[in-house]
């Protein structure tokens, strides 16, 4: 069994220090908890609701040698799998970016490719698909938030054999926790949204943090205004299993000849 | 306005006479209510347990030439729009197929390209993507059942800029109803769900055949033992708006050269 679980939290724009103060208490909870994989929001260092380029840059670090990744490469250590929302300077770009630790290692750094609203304004877009880590002998993908409506990032983390999405967000809109149970339905994995609570400049995130497992089925909900830790022990080899009736397989029942289409450019 | 329904039926396996009857008092009650796009459900000429190859043969007619076709075309030829799942023969194959009538024409047939359980031990799968239909100044597309399960498929019908996806089924697992939320969500399309009741050879059929609108909510739900004709009153041209946000269209801001994995076999 793998312990897994989220954060909800809620950062302030702007508030680095706090932020980080945010995240040590976390951590903290986390080790107590013996949490093996535990996904932060999106944009966690920073806050989210920037007002122009010049406080997304004011509120960004390098990955991995900013002070927000510094911590969670040190708490990853002790055999650890943790990804949090950062906003990520590189070169002279902006990523709404998300940093993935394990075993005292930075593994990944994911850039958020479907940019929501006015993040583009201020981030630039990622240029590659998602990807995966191995961590335990288990597999996990990586999206951001927005990217959820898009089905073809999680399905490209199946595809790659992802047993858990694992998705750091900031929601707005309410309807991504239950699209995220088809995502995990017709894709056979385990997903982890992480949201933050809370309102900036009179954006109000909707919480809701969840685990959902690969019947589409929510096994762990927060309320709104749940500030903390929850997490569950589950199977996650049950992703293993793509069969839904003894003659279809979710992903070898797939058609690619047939979807070219979804290639092409509009 | 158009207005838009599903007809929620028991067909029987093997009785085709009986079903034929079903089929023109379906037909009758939708003239009478003057429903402009009509959907049956998947194999509504046949029923659906078949035990074996021959069985489904001779439940099997050709499109358009057979007699449930007949009486399809025959409706559509008042300015109609309708599609029934059809057991269809052609050459020497059995598909499980939809035909499409409008204005007294066949439009087209759709084969059925993911086929679901025992479905694989007589109907040959589809070699096509699903196709669209032009009607009174709206597109429609027409997928079958668990097609419901690949999300791109749903992608292409949008990607080919259908208002609607028009969707005989005879769905037994609970969860395509919730599905289709996403799949309109996240297209930014209407569908029209229609289900099949009843039971046959041990196989429970679920019903709660449904309209969704672009933002995946369910405008029209059937109980699952309603037997009988639905419909409702839609702006079909309110899936021309794609846009979730004032920055964010829902197709064009996908990005498929980040998605080639999808047209990969596994």
């Amino acid at each position: 069994m793998t312990r897994i679980g989220f954060a909800q939290m809620e950062p302030r724009v702007g508030e680095l220090e706090r932020n980080l103060i945010l995240l040590q208490d976390v951590l903290r909870e986390a080790k107590q908890e013996s949490v093996d994989v535990l996904v932060l929001p999106e944009l966690a260092n920073s806050g989210y609701a920037f007002e122009n380029l010049e406080d997304a840059i004011s509120c960004s670090e390098s990955i991995p040698g900013g002070s927000y990744s510094k911590e969670l490469l040190e708490y990853s250590s002790d055999g650890r799998l943790v990804v949090a929302g950062i906003c990520e300077r590189r070169n002279d770009s902006i990523f709404n970016s998300a940093g993935v630790f394990a075993d005292g290692e930075h593994r990944a750094t994911y850039r958020k490719a479907h940019l929501f609203n006015k993040e583009k304004m201020w981030f630039r877009p990622g240029a590659e698909e998602p990807p995966i880590i191995e961590y335990n002998g288990h597999v996990f993908g990586v999206m951001i938030c927005w990217d959820w409506i898009f089905p073809e990032f999680a399905r490209i983390l199946a595809l790659k054999g992802a047993h858990a999405i694992l998705h750091p967000s900031n929601l707005v809109l309410q309807y991504c926790q239950n699209a995220m149970r088809t995502r995990c339905l017709e894709n056979g994995v385990y997903a982890i949204t992480a949201n933050r609570t809370g309102t900036e400049r009179g954006l109000a995130f909707s919480g809701g943090s969840q685990v959902v497992n690969p019947k589409g089925e929510v096994l762990l909900s927060a309320t709104e205004e749940f500030v903390g830790i929850m997490h569950i022990d589950v199977d996650l080899s049950e992703a293993d299993d793509k069969m839904l009736t003894p003659r279809n397989d979710r992903l070898k029942d797939r058609r690619p000849k047939l979807y070219r289409r979804i290639i092409e450019s509009l």
